[in-house]
């Protein structure tokens, strides 16, 4: 089925073209035609597989969510028994290099119009969902002791100390360069895990 | 002077107009004839003040800012030696009421514009040095034995910490209520702030 294959491909590039287009320029000034550009293809395309900047927005963002999925599949995947390492994984997740700077960027401009869009607040949910479960599992994997409840709570807690730091550096990124971000997500997750992993 | 004053006044009314009407319906929609309508003025009466939407933005920004900075006193205003106590206070800052919320609303439409907009981001930069050296100080009132530079990477902690549950908690009211946001602050706090200040 070589047809269908290109159509996900191009779909995928025209994705990450919308990605690259709204981080260089916000959500409100990237236009289809910017994205045709980037991507190397007719503006006819870009419609095609996207109907609107929000559309645009969705695929853009659901490509950054595959990426990260992928990252926490391959980071947590397994027993480490160690609050420092599971912390070190976690820190990959902040805007500490090109790439993912421009991922915080997306999501920036996903949450101005979430608020208004009860649709892409049920995305975000979902997306949100998924984070937790994910590192809700990767916790209980990494220290067996834990109860569910415990686990769950320390992923949102996990989580929670990502965005509140993402948010700051991506808005800050010369004053909060990748080492200032991991100090501070170990300051405020060292003691939450140890406290919490020393009583199994 | 009544003149000035009715001028400051009207300035502040229709700030508040701006932050209604973008908690309501985002940045994008918003239009400066909304903000007039709210605020009972003309449209003129508006642009007087405001010259376009960042503008506008910036003054509900400012408003929300001001009424932090005077929670943030009213707060912290003496030694409690109470890490329960501290993060309490704390805890008002995240979206756990109707005014709350809206005034994270606003937040997320702002970090959506300052990605792409220097001079937005340099205010951003100036509130949160603000923010940062007022928890700062209030760390350094309540628990006399910290370092000045453990006070401050506590400080951004902190901020990091409400940031990252208000953004959960604003775009999931439902599934964030105010018990489960106060929760996870202590969560992340608690252990943190206990081990701080252990070593005193």
């Amino acid at each position: 089925m070589p047809k269908q294959v290109d159509h996900e491909l191009q779909r995928q590039s025209i994705s990450q073209a919308a990605l690259s287009v709204i981080a260089a320029q916000g959500l409100e000034a990237a236009r289809l035609r910017d994205v045709a550009e980037a991507a190397g293809v007719t503006t006819g395309a870009v419609t095609h597989y996207f109907d609107g900047k929000d559309a645009m927005l969705e695929a853009a963002l659901d490509e950054i969510v595959r990426q990260m999925i992928a990252e926490m599949d391959a980071a947590w995947d397994g027993p480490t028994q160690d609050v420092g390492a599971f912390i070190d994984s976690a820190a990959q997740f902040l805007p500490i290099d090109a790439e993912g700077l421009q991922g915080w960027r997306i999501w920036f401009a996903f949450w101005g119009r979430a608020i208004v869009d009860e649709r892409l607040r049920a995305k975000h949910r979902a997306y949100y969902a998924t984070f937790a479960a994910r590192t809700d599992e990767a916790l209980r994997a990494a220290f067996p002791g834990l109860t569910r409840a415990t686990a769950r709570s320390l992923a949102d807690a996990i989580i929670a100390a990502i965005d509140g730091l993402g948010v700051r550096a991506t808005l800050e990124p010369d004053a909060w360069p990748p080492k200032r971000q991991r100090a501070a997500l170990r300051l405020l997750l060292d003691p939450m895990l140890t406290h919490a992993t020393r009583g199994e």
